[in-house]
């Protein structure tokens, strides 16, 4: 619909005359000339001021123009091949909007902590406005890249009764019916709907109450899970494959101005295509333990580990068929091994590590249900879990992607409180 | 990527043979002749099996078959102009790959009770499959709409600090921070980043723990909230008739199959195209006191009173401008009549009532402080969204758009807990 002038509007309207309102980023004067830099969150524009010709009282506002006061422009839009939009405005008129005393956030360095403070404010600076746009569209190419596949979305469930998880779940009173808890994934319910839609998806977020303090986690994030009926455990790294190499490459189609204001190397995201490495956990235990590692058979990977083994690839590597110990109860038992499952993780490079875990699902009743006694959870509330392998079982097989991982990767941020609008820590709920 | 061999890419495959796995949804024999209806999610395929053609086990296997055994089902595909799919499968061969006894949902009438309780299989029955479809469409529409007009999506938290909302919401212990409560609304959140990025938007779920057992309430629900800097309430509901308007239209375009599974009357829909009717809050008054109600002046409307005041209108109407008493605190003041502020509901037709409440929001530091004074809020709460207020202060609006009622105005469903895939509600938190 028609919207008002917005700065990434500006290229196509040089010559004319236009009044754009946004928030002064910076002003700076040289002699009988001022330059004002304004943004409104579609771009930057330069604006530049010439005393001689403006009048004393438009002069003397512009002078006194503070960072993030809001202001409307007017003047005439010329090309400029120099400046960042392709064209500068020519000020002939600036009205305040509203003033913008002492603006916390200044082009200084400030603390971590008091950044996050003002988090509600540190949005408008450029580094964040670029993450949260790469954030964008990542998120739109995942419903993209689903709804062009045939997948359905399927919202699963936040508030859920109790299934027996060991901890790390928030709690809260619902009404008569006892606790509920804040799901820590939608896997079990895209596995009900995988019978009825069979290509499905949930993306939303979900919830840790976990007290970890690494760069790589955080209590609420976003997580995109696909499953998928009738797909064993290749056809699911291969699906894997397939969808973060759509992801990555429309990013840095897309988001090439973005991902350069964040100084992102992107010659290692440029290697992202299909096939992924493959190498089993069998295989990945003998190569750490020949690059001097201590890991044992029958171990998890750490994060180091996973840092280590993922720096010996070019590109992400799927790490296959881990030992059941280590891994969840629904995961399909390997019939070439029983002691390892049909499962992956993929590693993403530079350090950034798991970006997904997937499997094939358990579809033997029998061997589900001594899974779930194994691990004592509790019978009576998988009761509709099994179902789906009471009535009419199928293969079937699914993963989690996590949303802000893989947006740290892209942007090449250290630390991932950093891509989501209002991270939630340990320490942080507010603003 | 690609798949395996789906129903829906049966038509492309006329002449060929095939494998196809599926659910059996029902089997008819009429003498020497038997009708198996498959279901993948993708679509519904008619095989025939004929008994003097078809091996003596294949027919055995064939007429044992019961509701949602999954098989794999091979034969040749030839062109049918009475059957849905415009194909069926000639049946060649047939494995049972999980068998399904006595499955709980049969064509017969059941209980609501009962098949909420049985919502992981239920979900499998044609009309439930139509409207997940619906919902789907719909969602991905929203996605395309903000996308294509230039929004960036914004997510917002689930777990916030207390902002001294009046009850209604789910909390639970959050580390040695206190309390969180979950989030009723991103509204806040998104006023924060439009003066960052200009158009943004938040679409996740959203919860009310409130005792409320009518058809249009659940406890956890999806919302879509846009927020924009520089639009007025005039702007806003410009917004919202061209966003609903895509959206009914899509649907009607891309979902005419599942709208017609579930017998919706489209007419009413194919009249949603902008502009709404409009009538001020003063007026519906005058309105609904002429049609005998008994409302006064500065009285919230009803459920009843929507129903009715919406049924004097062909398609969506907006009602704007409420006296201030009845709605939020963040509502600009309406600068003609201070008794109002500059807010609007959207009603549905035919009896669906509110599916969008938006406003031009608060932007006067001073006002906006007396208002939460005087509604008692604890101002430190309110001290980074006063901030925005603050530096730079900005013309905005939003609104918030609900999922449900908005999918289940478009399915012609009586109650919202039908279009979403697990519903929770005061009695429900199971499967």
């Amino acid at each position: 619909m028609q919207d008002h002038i917005r700065i990434r509007d500006l290229p196509a309207r040089a010559g004319e005359s236009v009044t754009v309102r946004g928030w002064v980023m910076t002003t700076r004067f040289s002699g009988k000339i001022g330059f004002v830099v304004l943004r409104d969150g579609t771009g930057y524009l330069q604006m530049v001021i010439s005393k001689s010709e403006a009048g004393q009282a438009l002069w003397e506002t512009v002078r006194q123009l503070t960072q993030e006061t809001s202001v409307a422009a007017s003047g005439s839009i010329r090309a400029d091949a120099r400046s960042p939009a392709g064209v500068e405005l020519a000020l002939a008129d600036l009205q305040v909007i509203g003033p913008s005393a002492d603006f916390p956030i200044t082009p200084k360095e400030h603390g971590t902590s008091f950044l996050f403070e003002h988090r509600h404010l540190w949005l408008r600076s450029r580094r964040q406005v670029a993450i949260l746009k790469v954030r964008h569209e990542v998120e739109q190419a995942i419903r993209d890249y689903y709804h062009r596949e045939g997948f359905y979305l399927v919202d699963s469930p936040i508030l859920t009764a109790a299934q027996g998880e060991a901890g790390g779940m928030f709690e809260t009173e619902y009404f008569d019916l006892g606790k509920a808890y804040l799901a820590q994934t939608g896997q079990l319910y895209v596995e009900a709907a995988a019978a009825a839609l069979g290509k499905v998806y949930c993306f939303g977020p979900t919830f840790r109450a976990e007290k970890s303090k690494t760069r790589r986690h955080l209590t609420e994030f976003w997580m995109c899970e696909p499953e998928v009926a009738w797909y064993d455990s290749n056809d699911n790294m291969r699906l894997q494959e397939d969808f973060v190499s759509y992801v990555v490459g429309r990013t840095l189609e897309r988001r090439r101005e973005e991902l350069k204001e964040l100084e992102r190397d992107t010659s290692t995201l440029e290697r992202v295509t299909p096939p992924f490495h493959r190498i089993s956990y069998n295989d990945a235990v003998a190569k750490l333990k020949a690059l001097g590692g201590n890991i044992e058979w029958g171990q998890d990977l750490g994060g180091d580990e996973e840092t280590q083994l993922a720096s010996q690839f070019d590109k992400p590597v799927f790490v296959f068929n881990y030992p059941k110990e280590v891994k969840a109860f629904y995961m399909k038992r390997n019939p070439d091994d029983p002691r390892t499952v049909l499962n992956n993780d993929c590693l993403a490079p530079e350090g950034y590590g798991e970006i997904i875990g997937g499997s094939q699902r358990e579809d033997d009743y029998d061997i589900l249900l001594s899974r779930i006694r194994e691990e004592k959870l509790p019978e009576e509330a998988y009761g509709w879990y099994l179902d789906l392998r009471r009535y009419g079982t199928f293969v079937h097989s699914g993963f989690g992607l996590g949303l802000e991982r893989t947006v740290g990767w892209i942007c090449g941020t250290p630390h991932i409180r950093e891509v989501i609008a209002f991270p939630r820590m340990m320490h942080r709920l507010w603003p």
